[in-house]
């Protein structure tokens, strides 16, 4: 069976991952697709807005044969750890190829980026620093440093978001060896008109959830941008538990960590830099929410995804000892769920998986899954009473969800 | 100015408190009422129903001249510490005697026990150990080992709390060799009657606690058993912040600190003795109140009081090597209230004091005291929105509570 991998967050799934997700089953002519998918934070170090399960679910229904968890530990990092996270796994998945979303879309120009950038490796590296003393951050010194190289037009423009991480991946699958074929898509936006979706059905996942979360916002006002189950998922969710995940729910946690902990203690956390520390305790004693927090922490040298993965590793107590160890390489298959197919193509490739296949939690003690259980626990801290039980629950009781075919449209 | 020293809480200050405060006065013959008044959080491990300014201001309205915070080093701990520092803080404030209530209520027989204990040491300790090894809990395991040397009726039953504190305030005074003149007053409890007080006046403060968390319970139902500015104290702070302070208002924070915490790291906090740790995760897992989780953790080996007070310790984020350090001695005598008698005294006194004087928390880097304001903050997230915001920046801002002679009765 040929297998496509995508490395997905679906915060929530949408119309653009549709698109994405049929174009990359197409181009790489897969039977199955295979998504390695972040738990419960996500890259930008924010709280997903719907439990991994219903996500999962979500992702089922609208056309993934399966699911992977990526761990805290690659999932909430910079794009280079991210990257490499989770092309390993689906790597070790026995994907027959990758395929990606950029701006791009010209998968060439990411191979000739790669030995480019090698090339001129010394070159870029001290253009880069000069831009950080500069006071950039990361993400934007290493954008000016590549035009600072003067690359010709063949080249990626490393300077979109989409493209940084497709580097990543392309650079992830060269240093791992990896036999999978990549592909990269076009990524839909707003803009763009295509046989299958017109640019009133296409809207980012940031502008879904901030449709979902403002004053007046009902779930009804993004209905035409999801397939119908998705919707239907995000709506029982919100009549389940009462309401959905955003970092406001965890501020008065977050709040109370940054008061009870003193500054030595907090520049053992992940991502806390030198100097962070006391801008971070004396915000937390002066702000009401976490965004007033977060404009008082906000500095030109670190972007606000930085400062809010920070948050992130406070919040489940993420230390760089832990990270620097769990970072190093994926332990495991976590399965989240599958379709009929998914299970066939698991029960063919079984012995031939590169890492050990995990159905559920019990019994096992890889320290990148303790991450996981904590960051579970921290996460089921989001929702009230009952959503609350359920999820600390799950985190031990859930299987693998199973989606029949018969329940496929 | 003679001064007579008493130990309290005031949690809140009720008649019997104020009938021990006019019974010290007389038997002391002292012009002036020093009190050393546990801060946020209690030696039974529970934060204090108000906050120490409004108690503060309570004790001043009822007769105390002036108020002193023990520091959380001294005042979440068992018998021996939290005796050992208010004691010492009384003898360095200058106090020519010291008066504490007792069951007991004769200072020879005190002084006789101390001797006795003294002398049977090595016996009293051999039947410490095998109570312990039993699997009693310290304090009646140290009961079990006293009846054990069969003490005569002249001597002390050190079963009873009130005699136990007592009984460590009167060998803390005769180890720091203070000069503190001794007195002991017979404890009033509901079943005694006096000249001041019939037995319809005086409640414990226990009893008043429960009756104001009582589902039906209305403030008005206690007014019998404190002063009318005690009352208007507690009426007003309901009032202005919405509620009084509870371990079941700290509870998400205790539960989310517990979820995000390795059994290793806990086991740094103080007071939690190898073998809880385990015990506490998984409580917090399984526990949606305090007290459902305090019914999951207790043992026959552990007081419900000594666990309680190792929340707090996590709550407070308190570890061993910090108090091992703090617990020490006291290092300042930092000043809540006074009256203008009170200030007299201590301009009287200023230069005879035997530690140094704080009435204010800035520039100040005593541990102690840096351990003071982690407990205030903390504490201050029992509140909501104003009363949280008041409570941060009172720690800071908060001259001494200053109570004019007109303002008394």
């Amino acid at each position: 069976m040929n297998s496509v991998g995508v490395v997905v967050e679906y915060n929530p799934f949408h119309n653009g991952h549709a698109f994405h997700l049929a174009s990359a089953k197409e181009v790489a002519g897969a039977d199955v697709a295979i998504a390695v998918m972040s738990g419960n934070f996500l890259q930008r170090g924010e709280p997903a807005l719907v439990s991994k399960w219903t996500r999962t679910e979500m992702a089922l229904k609208a056309g993934v044969d399966i699911v992977f968890e990526l761990p805290y530990a690659f999932a909430v990092q910079q794009a280079d750890t991210f990257a490499r996270g989770a092309v390993s796994i689906l790597d070790a998945a026995g994907c027959t190829s990758l395929c990606f979303g950029s701006e791009s879309g010209n998968i060439d120009d990411f191979l000739h980026t790669l030995v480019f950038l090698q090339e001129h490796k010394p070159r870029y590296q001290e253009r880069l620093k000069l831009h950080l003393t500069n006071g950039n951050s990361y993400p934007k010194a290493s954008s000016l440093a590549f035009l600072d190289l003067s690359p010709n037009r063949e080249l990626v423009d490393l300077s979109m978001p989409n493209n940084i991480l497709g580097y990543q991946y392309v650079k992830a699958a060269k240093e791992l060896k990896s036999k999978m074929e990549l592909y990269t898509i076009t990524r839909k936006n707003a803009g763009y008109h295509d046989k299958y979706f017109t640019s009133e059905s296409i809207a980012s996942a940031t502008s879904i959830r901030k449709a979902l979360f403002s004053d007046n916002g009902s779930v009804n006002s993004i209905k035409d941008y999801m397939p119908q189950t998705t919707f239907d998922g995000l709506l029982k969710y919100k009549d389940t538990y009462g309401n959905f995940h955003r970092w406001e729910n965890y501020w008065p946690f977050l709040k109370f960590r940054l008061l009870q902990t003193a500054p030595d203690e907090l520049k053992m956390i992940y991502e806390m830099e030198e100097g962070l520390e006391n801008r971070f305790l004396s915000a937390a004693n002066q702000s009401d929410s976490f965004e007033e927090f977060m404009n008082r922490v906000k500095t030109k040298r670190y972007t606000w995804t930085r400062l809010q993965r920070a948050c992130a590793h406070i919040l489940t107590n993420t230390t760089k000892d832990e990270m620097y160890t769990n970072q190093e390489e994926a332990s495991y298959l976590r399965l989240l769920g599958m379709t009929e197919k998914g299970r066939e193509y698991l029960s063919q490739n079984k012995n031939s998986l590169g890492l050990p296949l995990l159905s559920r939690t019990a019994g096992n003690s890889f320290p990148q899954l303790l991450q996981d259980i904590r960051a579970s626990r921290i996460y089921a801290l989001g929702l009230k009473d009952k959503g609350q039980k359920d999820l600390l629950k799950m985190e031990f009781t859930q299987p693998p969800i199973m989606l029949k075919t018969s329940e496929l449209k």
